[in-house]
């Protein structure tokens, strides 16, 4: 907040402000956009890498397009700070993923400047198709600009878009943010040479001087109408060696061109504007551009945490004896550990192998791990191909990606009933990246499936322990969901033990009601139990450790001895662990009791850290004791 | 049952069977296995128009693969009868789609030569991908192919799959069956030219001499390795005209060729067996081919119901002034009477114009109705777009394809709280098409979303008002679900009333037991309560009409009056609407309360006819009235 904000930068609040600035101004100010990003970002962590790759790009597209009267849909949404920036909330960016601040990705709720809802990647090239197609119906003659990034391009849901946008008449921009190289051999100079001609005279005229030498050859048939940009891509992958997925689709591709040179991309998207039909402009950028640290070392410094901005070195809070380690860190080691018994344990992960961990197993045993892509669906069906032939899988996706890949663990993998273990990451709340990401509802939809075994370790020794039993064969489906960060237990590597599966236990014996949990708020319920005894309440403590199958015996002996019972997840309420013990009890004939749910209410989590979250919605030590306190006041 | 076997058939039974006959006669084999197909389905209904179109295909594979050591896995299964008849399940073929018979899609569960489950379309390559993978490090050196149709590779799954296939180790085989040419443009003669090319020495000599005049003209540099696959597409796309998505992807292409040539398949299938690494084989047929009515209009006879096999015509229930109308069709009339008069309403249908009637306003209004493929997650998130920027659009989703975009309908359209109207057809149980088909788990997955309304009408009327009522602005994200089949009303054409959202009503006055319901199970429960009260039994009737948000006021009204309810739902009870009253219950302090809930148990359903598997699942009105009688011999 203290950091000095440019001379250019200080005039711009919004992007009517900009378009002020002269063409040769742009490259200054984009050095003291990209100075402002790495100087908050620097106290207030965030996406950091992303966003300083497409300053330049940022910067280009709101001084050629007019938000917000046009439309700019940004992919995943990392990138978008420099937008964001720009667009009115500079002074408010310090607040930047905090409870009641900025969201860390783009919102419509936010501003009138977030054209669409982004998080989950993938969706840019379909929303922006709807968008475009929209304001052709309505007669508003908007722009439309989708920005996606080559990892997300690599998802179903962008083919599916591109294929679409390819049939249907539209003037979508589709802008191809590649800063991995992932889709394309570079091919030197020549792809430079392309882009000039692509949008050039000299390359319209090359261009037909081949296609009559083609005639000539009797190769290609002039009668044949509506093919002239498969030519033309033909033709630039014939010369280039290069191949990309617009290639096939009769979409318009310019590129690729150097994302960091402002002037350029100010020339070329002004050029291509105004051009009819669906269209893709191919940019290289290196991501953390301008940093150098970040340059250097991208994934490390995607979103690195705080760091010191003069020296590049991260602010990382210490790793003593005293820090519990992380359920990722204990999923990698644990699956390492696993996979070098069993040779039959493979690893899937859609782009997440440093996230989850299973790097670990990845160096160690690099054929035995698949990174996918951003390809959900692909993981679990993929997975299921894997297990149908006779090896154990261990695909592990983030719980709100999981959502993405719900009918594929519907239909390849519960149908078939394969011996198979799904891992759910950040199953519960995350925190700062808030309601896209939110791992909130996979115990209500997937509790429903038949055949699954869905299992919630309250710790990571009960993490390694599901591990190792679902590892075994003859289990079916097994999911274990655990959370983002750290536990609580210092020594979790213990030799492995089965755990029976649906079976739970009682952590701590009471008399006046009984708290059934899922999950590592088991912890929480311990917290507020102390609480209670303090106030003189004797309360029990169930660790119920499977959703699916329920534990009907200890379910039994709850029901039979307490007629309070209080139910903790980590998830909405709705349809999940607590609405699986009311069944119960209905089912079962039992009557007379209170029952209350202690979870996620019916809306989409905001964003905070995870303590101001769990104490926002009633789910921190206090909130629980509240319920407990409130249950007891009750009849009967 | 009484068709006659043609004598090479007679003597096949299994694979092994199939190849001691010599290559000469399997032009005749594919007659009779045609003819057999034909002879059955005239009387017992099925997926004709597939089965038909890769007779010559699934021959070719059988004689050249080896299962069930190799797999072969069949995308979407409706093309797999001819593959079931000569994998051991001809004599039980007349059992197809029944209750206790053969399943009317490939199902591992049924026979080991059934690779993988199908019946979602897309699902092929992944799973292939996995096996092949999987065979591969069990060193069993298995084949693996998928068989794919030109529709359901347009699905994002599908190029998950082919995006992972061209980029890790396998030698998978995709055929592409092509029996709409909606890849590509045919290009005539030379097409097959190509492939005699591709397969051939003189191909390859060919390709060379055109890699060294590009060289010559120094466009490509023989130091890049790994490009070779990439130019020889690119070299055939220039040439041809043609490009489709494998040539993006680095895998290996043929064709295409004639996929009514049992020979000629043969013979390539067993040269590219042994080729290393992923390949396509693009092959052209006809649907319905060597039935004359089905060859002329795939989409009729898609699945055509009975119909005589001499003159080729289709054995049509006749339809009468007593017959009610489907709720197909209702959709599809009131859909379009709404566009009429509201111009911002749009249809989106994922390649189901015809199964969900969206084709009556497609053939008034082409323009405003998007049929955007088998692309379930980009028809929700194009939709969002769509309402995003001011239309509203009505996407209409099968509730079991609707899982497929579960996640575009947490992130893309319930976080932005859009104004769109979803409606899932085929919900509730579907019959024939079974366990893949089934609409059962929508309530309860659906119902953990915020900001949704669910409704589910209980007659067409209600269809019709629910429509009406969604259609206007304000409501959010409106989810509108409704069976498959006939409704029970004659008089359906009545004005449109707007429904108040959230707002159920009493059906039955009663006093012993009240029934709560959703959906048009409401008239089962209807006859169950008619058989009540002849056994002296007074039974209420509510139509809760909502899932989401439930009618608080009434369910009120119903918990004070009666202590013994029973809930109605045609979905999975693990979490559906049976599941929300329980959570009322408890969330408002009623207890004492019995509540028996009626609904699919926690397994996959099985196919059968509507009726039966009514019966089987304790859902008819016989079920719902045992449950009103023990619930009402039951205290308190």
């Amino acid at each position: 907040m203290s950091d000095t904000v440019g001379a250019l930068l200080q005039k711009v609040e919004y992007p009517s402000d900009l378009k002020k600035l002269k063409e040769e101004e742009l490259p200054q100010f984009c050095q003291e956009l990209r100075q402002f990003i790495i100087d908050e970002l620097s106290h207030n962590p965030g996406h950091l890498g992303a966003s300083l790759g497409v300053v330049e790009l940022t910067v280009a597209l709101h001084y050629v397009y007019d938000m917000p009267s046009d439309n700019i849909v940004w992919d995943v949404g990392h990138q978008a700070y420099g937008h964001k920036i720009i667009t009115g909330r500079r002074t408010l960016f310090h607040t930047n993923r905090q409870l009641g601040g900025l969201c860390g990705f783009p919102n419509p709720a936010e501003s009138e400047y977030d054209s669409f809802i982004a998080g989950h990647a993938s969706n840019s090239i379909s929303a922006a198709l709807g968008l475009d197609i929209a304001s052709a119906k309505l007669k508003e003659n908007k722009h439309t600009v989708a920005v996606i990034g080559d990892a997300a391009i690599s998802g179903g849901l962008a083919f599916e878009g591109l294929n679409n946008t390819s049939f249907y008449k539209n003037n979508l921009l589709i802008v191809l943010n590649d800063n991995h190289m992932a889709i394309d051999t570079p091919v030197g100079g020549l792809s430079d040479y392309l882009v000039r001609l692509t949008t050039s005279k000299t390359y319209n005229k090359w261009r037909y001087r081949f296609s009559q030498l083609m005639q000539k050859w009797g190769l290609i048939n002039e009668k044949k109408k509506g093919l002239m940009i498969r030519r033309n891509n033909s033709l630039k992958a014939a010369i280039t060696n290069q191949h990309n997925i617009f290639e096939g689709l009769n979409i318009r591709y310019f590129g690729p061109v150097d994302g960091h040179d402002v002037q350029q991309l100010v020339k070329i998207l002004r050029e291509i504007k105004e051009y009819e039909g669906p269209k893709v402009l191919h940019i290289k950028t290196t991501k953390g551009k301008g940093f150098k640290p970040a340059e250097e070392s991208a994934a490390e410094w995607h979103a690195p945490g705080k760091f010191n901005k003069e020296t590049g070195e991260r602010i990382i809070p210490p790793i003593t004896k005293d820090t519990p380690p992380l359920f990722q860190d204990v999923f990698g080691h644990t699956l390492l550990e696993l996979a070098r018994e069993n040779e039959k344990i493979i690893g899937i992960t859609p782009a997440m192998p440093s996230g989850c961990s299973m790097s670990f197993m990845m160096h160690e045993m690099p054929d035995r791990v698949y990174d996918v892509g951003i390809s959900e669906g692909h993981a679990v069906t993929f997975s299921a191909g894997l297990a149908k032939e006779g090896m154990m899988p261990f695909c592990n996706i983030y719980s709100s990606f999981m959502q993405r890949a719900f009918d594929n663990v519907i239909h390849d993998v519960a149908l078939q009933n394969l011996d198979m273990v799904l891992c759910l990451d950040r199953a519960g709340l995350v925190g700062a990246d808030g309601a896209t990401h939110h791992g909130a509802f996979d115990l209500a939809a997937f509790r429903c499936v038949p055949n699954l075994t869905i299992a919630s370790p309250m710790n990571v020794i009960e993490l390694r322990n599901l591990m190792y039993t679902a590892s075994q064969p003859g289990h079916g489906p097994f999911m274990i969901r655990y959370p983002r960060g750290k536990g609580v237990l210092l020594d979790w590597h213990l030799p492995f033990q089965t755990m029976e599966v649906g079976k739970g236990y009682c952590v701590t014996e009471g008399d006046d009601v009984a708290v059934l949990s899922l999950g590592p708020l088991g912890y929480t319920v311990q917290k507020a139990i102390s609480k209670a005894k303090e106030l003189g309440l004797s309360v029990a403590h169930y660790n119920m450790l499977f959703l699916k199958p329920l534990d009907e015996t200890l379910l039994h002996d709850v029901a039979k001895k307490f007629k309070k019972i209080v139910t903790v997840e980590d998830g909405v309420i709705k349809g999940g662990f607590g609405s699986a013990v009311l069944e119960f009890l209905a089912d079962n004939g039992y009557t007379g009791h209170v029952v209350s749910r202690v979870g996620l209410p019916d809306q989409f989590a905001t964003h905070g850290t995870p303590d101001e979250l769990y104490h926002l919605y009633g789910m921190d030590a206090d909130g629980v004791l509240k319920v407990i306190q409130e249950i007891n006041s009750k009849m009967p």
